[in-house]
């Protein structure tokens, strides 16, 4: 089915196109007309495959979030349930390439001034935020903070390692990462007493 | 001296307009066209004060910049040494308006591809780091942390504070907000032992 075949990779084209110009200049500079000169096509091959601009977006964001949720769901599938809520914040901080940091930065920036990024983003972050309720049920909610609490603070450490990163011209080296990572969550994962054993 | 007066505010109207124009859209789309259109002058009357783009965002940083550490050197004068490091990280993640924290993260997205933006940011993070450092230093690196994984870790609380809130349609109420600072704090400002008291 040679016409499948290439149907399938110029979708993926456009994504990756939308994608590169995102992570470079900010989703705010996407445009069909750009895209289409990334991908190598004309702008109707691109309206053939996508409504409009918003619809180019929405493909692009969900085709990323789908692809970082199976890569989630298939490492947590390999883990006990007690350390799933620390795989979770590793994989997110250390796990994850400087393209996907960006894109990452690129969608939360972007979702500040279009509806349709504002949407994907608020999708994901709800499926997010359950996910680590979850992992923090099966751990048992051992520093003792409140579960809304904890998922707040550990929203706040995975944003601030990414956005720290990004801080500098050079990216942290890893140990230092690790560092940084270990004892800020010495206290929001581990029961009161314990903290001098990180 | 009337001209005196119109020249200092012709350079703050057109610092405004840079900054309004880079909270908006990113620096990326910061342009002398623009930010003349923006301030209600020419191209000629702006270039008139600036060399040209790279002038522009460097003179609009370095006013903020200045602008902020002023704000800081004047609120920490206030407060005794043991006090100053929570201090600082509080009016950086509660004391600064929305705008502001805008600000930054377009700075530290724009330092990404903008030579001058990150060399105006890295400028600023010496400068912070130093005074973290210092304000460490007079506490007494309280959880034994040794300093320079505390000041990674309180750039990452305040980074992570500052990206959360936009990670969200509507701000965080105060007490949320509060509630996961302290959770975060507790660990890297408390000695072992002490994080049930939080």
């Amino acid at each position: 089915m040679p016409r499948q075949v290439d149907h399938q990779a110029r979708r993926q084209a456009i994504c990756d196109a939308v994608l590169l110009a995102a992570v470079r200049e900010g989703f705010g500079q996407v445009t069909i007309r750009r895209v289409a000169a990334e991908a190598g096509a004309s702008t109707s091959v691109v309206t053939h495959y996508v409504a409009g601009r918003e619809e180019l977006l929405r493909l692009t964001v969900r085709r990323e979030v789908a692809r970082r949720q199976a890569q989630l769901e298939a490492l947590l599938a390999g883990v006990r349930p007690e350390g799933r809520l620390r795989a979770v914040i590793e994989w997110s901080v250390l796990g994850l390439d400087e393209t996907t940091h960006r894109a990452w930065l690129a969608l939360v920036v972007g979702a500040q001034t279009e509806p349709v990024l504002r949407r994907e983003l608020d999708g994901f972050n709800a499926w997010w935020d359950t996910l680590l309720a979850r992992c923090i049920r099966q751990l048992g909610a051992p520093s003792g903070l409140p579960a809304d609490t904890l998922v707040d603070a550990i929203n706040v450490v995975v944003d601030g390692m990414i956005m720290a990163r990004f801080e500098e011209a050079e990216p942290w080296p890893s140990p230092r990462h690790r560092r940084t990572l270990d004892a800020l969550l010495r206290s929001i994962l581990l029961p009161p007493g314990q903290d001098g054993e990180c």
